[in-house]
């Protein structure tokens, strides 16, 4: 048998990515990427109509265009011949939605829909749907619906149906219209294969689909809005497949499209960050895998139900076949940093690092990592960005304490990044406190690869060794290997995920190990952390709403 | 008879000014400056020994450096003749202290003693007599002595008698040498009459002398250390008198130093800060005036001694004879905006501001002064520099909270000047609460000539209408005025400070009134500061200290 590959597609925000593995010394042997040639939507449609604030749009054509462009790239750049790929699968942001035909084409690439903004493709980060959103919180919560729990007590304006009901509410023709409303993963997965196959990540974690209890009931939707009461039957069709199964085969047409040969496997779609599990290597429970970028993603494999305040989403299925996967978040990380050095570093840094030929990120990090840990004094809330996890509570807003006049930018730079170790801590023991156990943290994404003094922070400050994911590209290797899984051990692939992440996932070969005297001084600043965090977050001193408040009447 | 003139000498910590003020027109027509030479030694003495941390010296020839110029030099700059000045007197830092021998000449001027540190002059900013401070709170702490509630319950390291027992403890050589320690205001003015005549300015709120009960007593004074025992009549010898009094005229050695004619009077000495209530007008009860610079000084006169919480001092007869003056301060005011601008703000907005030719307070003056009340959604506590009113703690430290991703510097900017607006509130409502009323506010100082953004926002945040100092330089002026009071009525002066302050003390013709609708908002963000300040503050959460022990533990 001659060399196989797979392929994994990554679709982000701006862009999409594959790349080509090799089976059989797990290496990623090429990559491309294609930018979205309209990028993210947010003043205007193609056509020039205009949006009202808070929207964000993508458009369809972009999707397969990555897959036009960047799969003939990978197979070019290596000279792999296209029957040598066996197996290829994709990952999305989510829930990236939108409404279709019954022959799955999207209503906005329809002349007559295309002037309509609810015809289109609404992106993960839409928050248009914020009224939806809150009143099906509303309406949850008086009915003491089950399935909050499964959230963390709050369902995002991001997440499919209070964008279902933005659509039904404000153009109730393209409600009625469409056939059905489907993830933009498994659309792309249909463009390849030719029939439809939905996910249960993307289910499970932004449609409320629960495997045993299904979606939300009649009765629920019905409180909601009586249009909505058959909306699952006469909208959301069809199956959930788990992650790990096979999707189908690629048709003539995506055969053409992208130069592979019709039969190659195609497994069920994935969620960037879900998908990145087996790209480390985890298979089993009690290891949490932190995601790291703008902001952090926690998964976590559990092999039971439990119902732990604050996750994010707890979906059997929806990580790894067989078993229950918990996520969990942190919504300002990267973004925190990213807001320090704009806002809060002063001209002398940058010429220094200039100087040096250093960015300014890696010379505070310098500076920051000259500091013992408790020495700047300082303490934050990394809440620039609200609270997900655990707290779930967007009102909520940054802070920091400790500054005298001659506090330095370099100890505020540090200050963020513990206090985001401090949240993480909060989430693995919210998760321990309910019963899932943590043992182990695994980290990927940019911040776990460049910032070392960051990952030995987190380390000091959970008292957990940490492993670092070997590849730069987690999720689209994470999709190759779902690739894999789908073609099957027969031909080169693997039987099951667990074989394929047992092969090809990968650690760095040095980990992070908690230092007992940094730890003992961190003890001593998160017990600080928590105080304060408990104070702000649950009810002490609602301060931080109070003054959202007077902001948003200030602004009128 | 032909126009009279006179001179005010303030001495401030790098240098010291005389103006010469036409007592007709109430108009300063010159002045002066004369840096000292030695500066401020905090590291070596002139000979080259080395000092340890936290001292800060100068040395008294470069006060009479000073005489020497700058009076010489108004004379020559405006053509006033010598015998047109009739008095003079001098405004300086406190507690600025030294030990002299009989003649009252300084002992670090003598060869014998010019090695030893504290033979030396210690500057108001000398710390290192904190150990000292320490003892003698708990000493006055534990025998309940009543002092301490004139001075808000706590002495600092920077006043007279931790000094004085810094050299009895470390060099009781000099101590048993000196004849007597005195305040450098009273040297200097001695060094224009001939004689002492030690002001109640000085003695009241930096010496703990009282009009009625005297110095501390001699037990207390014995229960700090058996040597002190008699410290009062064998160190701290002669009458004090009040604010307005003649201290003498001048000699025939000042004549030849200053140009001055032989018997020109000379007033009493003064506190800058405190000298300044003249300059402005003030004359009565009910009117704060802000010092307003790197810090604040509150000034306020009352009819009766009531015991205020956490106010620096009150001292009969210590600002305008017959009222009892009031002293309360924040720490940390224009050093924290300073701290802002050299460690928050980003390059671009230094660049901004050298295109538009402003310099960078400017800037964020103007971008924070499109904001509205409230519409930054952030609050601080301004405890950069510890917190002096109320809560007499060195101990605490900076907050700001309400960041979130979108938060400008120019938000923070503002936000730190409306904690110094509500701290005001707070020191205001605690001398209103206890039964000093107050229905003014007056302002002078740098920041009050030059920042009428803040000069709304403290009138929007205390409700209280503010008038500006017209004079640059009012403690200068208050100087100038008292030492006309020095000449009388019949020399062409004043018989009375009072007469002088409403003849001279004059404000700008705008007053800064406050807004309600601005009010109405800043009600409700100070009783959010209220809280936090409570909170931190008094012991619901002493975060901030135990910080502080963390840092400097990990600093060894």
């Amino acid at each position: 048998m001659s060399k196989v590959y797979s392929i994994g597609l990554d679709y982000g925000t701006q862009s999409g990515r594959a790349v080509l593995l090799d089976l059989e010394t797990g290496e990623i042997i090429a990559q491309a990427v294609k930018e979205y040639p309209h990028g993210v939507m947010d003043e205007r449609l193609p056509d020039g109509t205009k949006l009202p604030p808070d929207w964000a749009l993508e458009h369809p054509q972009d999707y397969l265009d990555v897959l036009g462009e960047t799969i003939p790239a990978v197979l070019s750049q290596s000279g792999v011949a296209p029957e040598q790929v066996i197996g290829l699968s994709i990952d999305f942001t989510a829930c990236t939605m939108m409404p279709v035909d019954k022959a799955g084409t999207p209503l906005c690439l329809m002349p007559e829909y295309e002037h309509i903004p609810n015809a289109w493709l609404k992106l993960w980060k839409h928050h248009a749907a914020q009224a939806q959103a809150n009143r099906l919180n509303a309406v949850a919560e008086e009915r003491g619906e089950d399935f909050l729990k499964r959230y963390g007590g709050k369902i995002s304006s991001e997440w499919m149906l209070p964008k279902i009901m933005q659509v039904l509410e404000e153009s109730p023709e393209i409600y009625d219209t469409a056939d059905r409303f489907i993830e933009a993963a498994d659309w792309v997965t249909m463009q390849l294969t030719g029939e439809e196959a939905r996910n249960s990540c993307t289910a499970g974690y932004k449609a409320l689909w629960h495997k045993r209890n299904g979606y939300p009931s009649k009765d629920f939707l019905k409180a909601l809005d009586p249009r909505l009461e058959n909306m699952v039957e006469e909208k959301l069709p069809g199956a959930i497949h788990p992650q790990g199964a096979k999707a189908g085969e690629i048709c003539e047409k995506a055969a053409k499209l992208t130069g592979l040969c019709p039969g190659t496997a195609v497994a069920v779609a994935n969620v960037d960050a879900h998908v990145s599990i087996p790209a480390v290597g985890i298979t089993q429970p009690g290891k949490v895998l932190m995601i790291m970028g703008t902001s952090t993603c926690h998964i976590l494999l559990g092999e039971e139900e439990k119902l732990v305040p604050g996750m994010c989403g707890v979906v059997e299925d929806g990580v790894l076949p067989g078993f229950f996967g918990y996520e969990a978040g942190q919504s300002c990380v990267g973004d925190h940093f990213e807001w320090c050095v704009k806002n809060c570093v002063p001209p002398a840094y940058f010429e220094e690092a200039k100087e040096k030929g250093m960015n300014i990120h890696g010379l505070l990090t310098e500076k920051a990592n000259l500091l013992k840990p408790g020495e700047s004094g300082l303490l934050a809330l990394d809440w620039w960005n609200g609270n997900r996890s655990v707290l779930v509570d967007v009102d909520l807003t940054g802070m920091i304490l400790g500054m005298t006049l001659t506090t330095k930018p370099e100890e505020i730079y540090r200050a963020l990044i513990e206090a985001t170790a401090f949240g993480t801590r909060i989430i693995l023991e919210n998760f321990e406190e309910n019963g899932i156990p943590v043992n182990e943290l695994y980290a990927c994404g940019g911040i776990a690869k460049k910032n070392p003094m960051m990952m030995q922070i987190y380390a000091d400050v959970t008292g957990k060794e940490i492993f670092i994911g070997k590849s730069d590209q987690a999720p689209a290797l994470g999709s190759a290997m779902f690739g894999a899984v789908a073609a099957g051990k027969e031909r080169g692939g693997f039987d099951t995920i667990f074989e394929a992440a047992e092969a090809i996932g990968r650690v760095e070969d040095v980990s992070y190990k908690p230092d007992r005297e940094a730890g003992a001084v961190y003890d001593k600043l998160y017990a600080e952390f928590k105080t304060l965090h408990d104070y702000f977050g649950k009810g002490g001193n609602d301060v931080m709403k109070r003054l959202k408040v007077l902001k948003a009447e200030a602004r009128g």
